[in-house]
């Protein structure tokens, strides 16, 4: 039981995310390493005192004999070859993901076939920030982090995988992938575009326009300040959810745009914004205690939980 | 010259922004007292220790007697009421306001024929909440403050309104009414805007999306908290500059969504929405040292000045 509990972690990409999984790991007591690409973000995680090498081959051997859990912290496009020196050097360990958007890994996991102990995960927390630099061990702190409940999934990585999460101080969502993408097209990469279109609308105002500018436009371009690569990283894997969010957000706007120009108002917009925003705000998770992993049914009773904001807290 | 320095101050309306002024007046050794419409608000004020009234006659009969600087703060739907109180009362005073848009204030400040002291001015500043409770003394510590500098402005007054400002810890932007409008249009009801807009998205994902919303669903819907009422009399009332300022934003969402289901990628807007967002946050402001107020040219030198970042930090 010990052993499960803190069992070894290997961290696979060391960036803002990835760093702040190695850090919390090891704040919570695992055993836990690292690989990174660029030597550069090697370096300055060993100077912070972790173990992190550049060398994929041997990272992974590694965890292949502690069947250690991996943890990819990549974006999207380096997903390919980590998935590839997986199977080659640790084909068998248990395997999570920190990566935003799920459906894609989980397809990408299959064609490498290691889906059979793949559960993917989405801790909700960054800022605008990027690499090791900005990670840190209270990132997950008091934030969610969604854990993957589709049909097949191993009940025994499940734990592991919702374990490290909860050690890592965040509360775990139950979620299907296709679900889980299509609602962070909305809450995460939504808010990226929108960002993106206030900071350009706003600077099309000139120096006058962004001199004048304060707590609601810093605010509303905050993430806009993340680079472009990788919001591109994030948000464009995932573009089917997000053009049905991005067409809900163009009607809006739109009948918001044409209201304000017919007759002076901006219609039902502002109304039903308040009431969404106080929605989310009022909104209380509470605690699901009565399903355990491997339970007859858990899969389907964690899903249905999740989507009426259960959250996990304790595993025993 | 103390005597101007520290002219009384009477401001007509004690929510966020009009509390707030008379607040930092006071703390900035001014006398000042206020009228508020509604009682609640004029026992709270007066609870913490504010001289403050719901009798506009007599606040602005004193008012007329101390040749006070009048500061309107009340919302837009409100201005009309104040502005024929002022015309029947307090005529002669020197008239400034710290309401959002600066154009229509003007108008009807003209259609009350007060428009010979009136200089318009627009504190940078707020929170998601409203009312006395959420005013403060510090509010405009480190703010920009717009103040007008539109043909045939007053220098006297002009110095006034910027010394008060200067005074409640800002610094003093230059700009003329309409630019000020256009500007503001896209750094402060813009975000609005999209702020609610976004709000609504995120909520059409259910408790699922809301339940997993972090750090960019809650900035980018911060503002949309603040009461629906304020927001649309805040933006309504700049609805041309506002219409341009959604316009540019509707084509910078419809070609990113178009460049997404085209060819799965967002286009040149992260780029650009990146490169906005630097602009703004490398953005200097310079002092403006050498205009005084009622030298030769002065009003177009300050607008010029302001044009290009400039602000105003001292005032002899």
């Amino acid at each position: 039981m010990t052993v499960e509990r803190k069992s070894a972690i290997c961290v696979l990409g060391t960036g803002l995310i990835g760093g702040s999984v190695l850090r919390a790991a090891v704040a919570a007591g695992y055993e836990a390493w690292a690989y990174n690409r660029s030597h550069t973000g090697v370096q300055a995680a060993r100077a912070d005192g972790f173990d992190v090498s550049d060398d994929i081959e041997t990272v992974l051997r590694r965890a292949a004999t502690a069947d250690a859990l991996l943890v990819i912290g990549v974006p999207m496009p380096a997903l390919d070859s980590i998935l590839s020196d997986v199977k080659l050097f640790a084909p068998d360990c248990a395997l999570t993901d920190v990566v935003s958007v799920k459906a894609p890994v989980a397809e990408a996991v299959r064609r490498y076939e290691l889906g059979a102990r793949y559960v993917g995960g989405h801790p909700m927390a960054g800022t605008s920030e990027s690499g090791w630099a900005a990670s840190s061990s209270g990132l997950f702190r008091g934030a969610v982090w969604a854990v993957g409940v589709d049909p097949g999934t191993h009940a025994q990585t499940w734990s592991r995988v919702a374990r490290l999460a909860l050690d890592c101080g965040a509360d775990v969502v139950p979620v299907l992938a296709a679900e889980h993408d299509q609602a962070v097209a909305r809450i995460s990469h939504l808010p990226h575009v929108l960002a993106e279109a206030l900071a350009v609308a706003g600077a099309g105002g000139g120096d006058l326009a962004l001199g004048l500018a304060a707590g609601s436009f810093r605010d509303g371009t905050r993430v806009a300040a993340t680079s472009a690569d990788l919001v591109r990283a994030i948000c464009e894997p995932n573009a089917t959810a997000l053009l049905d969010a991005l067409d809900d957000t163009l009607r809006l706007l739109t009948a918001a745009r044409d209201s304000l120009a017919a007759d002076g108002t901006l219609g039902e917009l502002i109304d039903a914004g308040y009431s969404a925003r106080v929605r989310h705000e009022d909104l209380e998770r509470w605690e699901i205690t009565d399903v355990r992993p491997g339970d007859q049914d858990w899969l389907n009773r964690l899903h249905e939980a999740g989507q009426r904001g259960g959250v996990i807290r304790t595993l025993d």
